[in-house]
This record gives C-alpha cells, sequence and structure tokens, in this order.
C-alpha cells in the first residue's frame, strides 16, 4: 500500500507558506504483526500550534485525525471502526505503538469530525480554560480573541452558559455575526475598532476573564482594561508565532499585573486528561440540547492540507478547520 | 507645634536620587477636636513601593510608620500609646481621619519597629505570597530574589520551615552569608554568577516555585528553568522601578509560559486584609520561638531618609530598611 505523508521542507520563518512542506509518498507494509492496526485517514485537524511541532527538515508534520481501521491484527480496533490517532499528516499509517491511539469516543451521534473539533482538544481547551483556569462566576466580564474561531467560540459560549458577560474580537464582519448569532453579547472586528473604543462600550467596569488565544501587542494593551484581580487564560499566542524566535522579548508587565493584581495562567488540557471523560460528556449534552453551536471550516482533499493550515494564519477559516479525505 | 515633612521636588526619572526630595517645615495645629490625635513618628518604613506612590511634585511621600500619640482627644488612642499610621514621611502628624491609623498589633513584646518589618507588611507580603499565592508543597524548590531583604529573607525562611529547597539571590557576599544563616540551602551573588551557573548547582531539576522581587531580565531568564506547572508570585519588580514607565514593552513571553503551562499571579496584601490578624500571630510564634530570623538596617534621623530610601535601590541595606527619630 501506498501512502502520503506531509514533511518539513523548510524550517518555519515568520508565516507558514506552502515552501515550508513537502508531499511525499510512502510504502505501508501491509504484514502486520500481532497487535497492529493500518489506518486511513477521514478528518485531519489542522490548529495553529502545529507551528511548533516540526523543527526539522524532513519531520512529519504533527496533528490529530479522525481515521478508518483498514487492516487489522488486533481484535480491540475491528476493521472499519474509527479511531482518534495521534499520526501527524498521513493519510495512511501502520500503527505499532497503541499510545498514539484510542477509540472515538461517544459523541451521541454527532459528527465524528468533531472529536478533532468542539468535542476534541479545540473544545476541551475552551472548556478547562473557562472553567478550571478562569473559574468564571455568574456576571462577570469576560473577554476572548480569535472568537470565532474553533477554541475561542467554544470559550464564550460556555462562559455565557454560566452567566458572564461575554465580548468577542475577531477579525472580519462575517466572523462577528457568526458569534453575535452564538449569543456572545458584543462581537468586535479588531481590525476597525480600538480595543480601548471597544470596551468603553462594552465593559466601561473592566475585564474580569480574558481568554487570550492571540497573545503580542493586543494582550499588552489588553492588561490595562483588566479589572484588579483580573485572571488571564493564556491558550495562545498566535499574533506572535510568526515572529522571530530569537527576538528579544520584553520583561513581563509587572507595573500593570502589580497595580491590578493580575493572575496570568498558561495551561494545555494534556495536563486534565483524568477529566476529559467527564467534560466531554457535559459537552456533547451542551451541544445535543443546542446550547452551544459551532462550525467547521471542511477542506476537501489530503493534498490541500497545507492550505488550510496557512488559513488560519490569514484568518480564512470559521469555527474548526478540518480536512475531509 | 512643628513638625518635618519629605515631599517630592521633583518627578522620578530613573532611579530615586537626593534631588527628588524635599524637607519643608509645617505648622501642626494644636486644638484638637473630638477624636483627633497628633502623633510624633518613632520608626519610619522606608520600601522600594513607594518610588510609586508619590507623582506630582509638592506630594508628601507615601509611607507607614510607628508613631506615639503624644496629644489625645479620642479614649481610644491615650497619649504614649503606639500606633501604626499611613502618615508618610512625616514626623508629626495631626490625625483626624481614623482609618489611616490603628493600633500597634500584639507583637508579643519584640521591638515595636517589627510593625513596620518582619511582622508588618513586608513580612506579611512573604507569608501571604508564599503560603497562598505559590501554595508550596514538601519537597518543592523554592527561589527567592532580593533574598536578604525584608521580605524576600521572610519568604525564604517561611518556605523552608514548610519543608522547601529554599535558593535565594543576592546581591553581595554579606548578604549571601546572612541568608545562609537563616537556613536557605543555597544562596547566590546574582552579579557573580549567571542564573544558568547557580541552577545548574542548585536545581537541575528545575524550579517549582519563584517568588519574585526583581522582575526584568533575570525573571524573562528564571523562565526557562521552571518546571512543568511552575508558579511565580509577583511581589515587585525592582530592577525595572527605574525604567521610564512609557518605554513600550515587547509581547508577554508566552512561548514559554505554554511549553511549561506557567503560572505569574502578581498579589498585593490589601486583598487579605481578613486574614492578618491569623497569619501576624503565627509569624510573632515563628520569630520568639527562632524558626524565623530577621534582621534591620536601622538609619538615624528623620533629616535622613532620603539616604535609607537611595540605599534600597543601591542595595545598601540588609533586611529591613527602617528610621529611627
Amino acid at each position: 500500500m501506498k501512502g502520503k505523508v506531509w514533511t518539513l521542507a523548510q524550517k518555519y520563518e515568520g508565516e507558514p507558506s506552502i515552501r515550508n512542506f513537502k508531499l511525499v509518498e510512502e510504502d505501508i507494509d501491509e504484514n502486520l504483526k500481532e497487535g497492529e492496526v493500518i489506518c486511513e485517514a477521514v478528518y485531519l485537524s489542522v490548529d495553529p500550534y502545529m507551528r511548533f511541532f516540526a523543527n526539522d527538515v524532513g519531520d512529519v508534520v504533527k496533528g490529530e485525525q479522525v481515521a478508518k481501521v483498514v487492516r487489522s491484527k488486533n481484535p480491540d480496533f475491528e476493521v472499519g471502526s474509527l479511531v482518534l490517532g495521534s499520526f501527524g499528516w498521513r493519510s495512511l499509517t501502520k500503527v505499532s505503538d497503541l499510545s498514539i491511539m484510542r477509540p472515538i469516543p461517544n459523541l451521541g451521534g454527532l459528527s465524528p469530525s468533531l472529536a478533532i473539533g468542539a468535542l476534541g482538544m479545540p473544545g476541551l481547551t475552551a472548556y478547562f480554560g473557562v472553567l478550571d483556569v478562569l473559574k468564571v462566576k455568574p456576571g462577570q466580564t469576560f473577554v476572548v480573541t480569535a472568537a470565532a474561531g474553533a477554541t475561542g467560540s467554544f470559550a464564550g459560549q460556555i462562559a455565557k452558559l454560566k452567566g458572564c458577560k461575554v465580548i468577542g474580537f475577531a477579525g472580519d464582519k462575517e466572523k462577528c455575526d457568526l458569534i453575535k448569532e452564538y449569543g456572545f453579547d458584543y462581537a468586535f472586528n479588531y481590525k476597525e475598532v480600538t480595543l480601548e473604543q471597544a470596551l468603553s462600550e462594552a465593559a466601561p467596569e473592566g475585564v474580569d476573564c480574558y481568554f487570550d488565544n492571540v497573545g503580542g501587542e493586543f494582550t499588552n494593551n489588553m492588561l490595562s482594561f483588566m479589572k484588579t484581580k483580573g485572571r488571564i487564560a493564556v491558550c495562545g499566542s498566535m499574533s506572535t508565532y510568526g515572529m522571530d524566535d530569537n527576538q528579544p522579548i520584553g520583561p513581563l508587565p509587572y507595573h500593570t499585573m502589580l497595580k491590578k493584581t493580575l493572575t496570568v495562567q498558561a495551561f494545555l488540557i494534556y495536563h486534565y486528561t483524568a477529566e476529559w471523560p467527564a467534560a466531554l460528556n457535559e459537552m456533547v449534552q451542551w451541544v445535543k440540547e443546542g446550547k452551544i453551536k459551532y462550525q467547521e471550516t471542511i477542506t476537501d482533499g489530503f493534498d490541500n492540507m497545507v492550505d488550510a493550515f496557512i488559513g488560519l494564519f490569514k484568518g480564512t477559516n470559521i469555527g474548526k478547520a478540518v480536512v475531509k479525505c
């Protein structure tokens, strides 16, 4: 069997571009040992964080996928069943190390693509960021950036469910309209209004909780709009992903942090694995009851993965970006 | 009666110097209304944070003092009793607003100067920073900067009491010797060894808890030596107090914060007032039992307050800097 795989052709400098990637063919040995399986990609995830997980030329680009078992010598993974695999950008994967694969969780009949989206890593990130890191309380003012993205849109909706006033920032009118539909109290296009304009309208009282997907200058500005004892959940830093990794970073803005006694907490959902199943059950319920909505931007074809990935940095996707094989 | 008062003669630019201050005489009207008292300074505190609390020319420099009641029309404050007052840098203070004054707490017979030092704001800052913000656990690796200072030396000793491995950074040999005497496991002169040299010896496993009094470049470097899920308590930022407040700050160091999922929390003890009495009782016990040691650098004479204050930024004090009248 022959599979296809995206590798790093050139190290990243600034934003990812087509020159960074190379599509190569791979021979898959069909002779399986006991326990081994071969999986075929069905839905592949593209996420901004992937920018950091292929550093050397020739590395396979990292990432999760929903895949179908097509050959099996493992009774736990029958041919035809769906799995969630950390296989990287591969169309066909022979799996010996079972730790990189697990059965797809019970999504209550919803689309399996959600296992890498609203009901997967991006959704869980929103869940633990809002509920554990920020510990939102009813009546609080909550701000989220990249608010129409897979994680941001979920985060804002969870905060809304919990009784917060929710303010989202996104990069175009279509995205702002979407999150208003999702029930956000305010949606601002950060390319058209300043933070000061937006928050003097939407949060003159200041911001309690900031779910930060972008970092950089936007976040530096946000600090002065936080309330005393405000909390910032550091989920991502999209606005700086393109920067030279060696450029000097500023000192932590201790003056403002002390004046407001802020807490800035970075987190990863991989520290919450024990709590995933319960969280997922709750999230599936919310989605099925229509309390939380989601959207996917689906790109067709494994050969177009790079387009989908680059689109993340250009802001062309709405909701979760997924590649369908 | 005539009192003396230090006012701001010139706005701060960079480190405080004698040019920033002016000593002026003040007439105190001895005719007291019901409830009023006149207090004479006994011990005045100088602390780095004061740099931020006199902004306009003519402002009285802010600060706490231990003072003796010398005139009273208030039965709760008899002549001769000691009080703790937020009177600023004044030798004589007529108090009408009783909210800026309280009786000196019970220090179990220890020197009243401790009410503005080990058993006052600096000690309480150490207490809540170590126990509430960092939530240290036995066996953790704990780093503190400005480790021979009023707050730093207390913080390190509390962490040691709670079973941590304690590493202190200070600016000269005398200070390093002192904190070794206090029981710190390691003491480094940051002017003589790099952070990498120090921590490869003292904490090759990484740092769990960092009690930060200095900020700036030292702290940026420290981030990469933190363990996953490390916690940083932001107490002060001495190394940047001299910087132009308007200089642009760089992006926050989100890359490292995310890689290590760090929490950076700024705090002020004024959010813990309800818990002060219990904390103070415990601290008095520790000091009386010799479990926690302290040192004061006492400058004689109200006229020398500026010298004592400037000394903080030059690192000439050990332990708590106090001015005795």
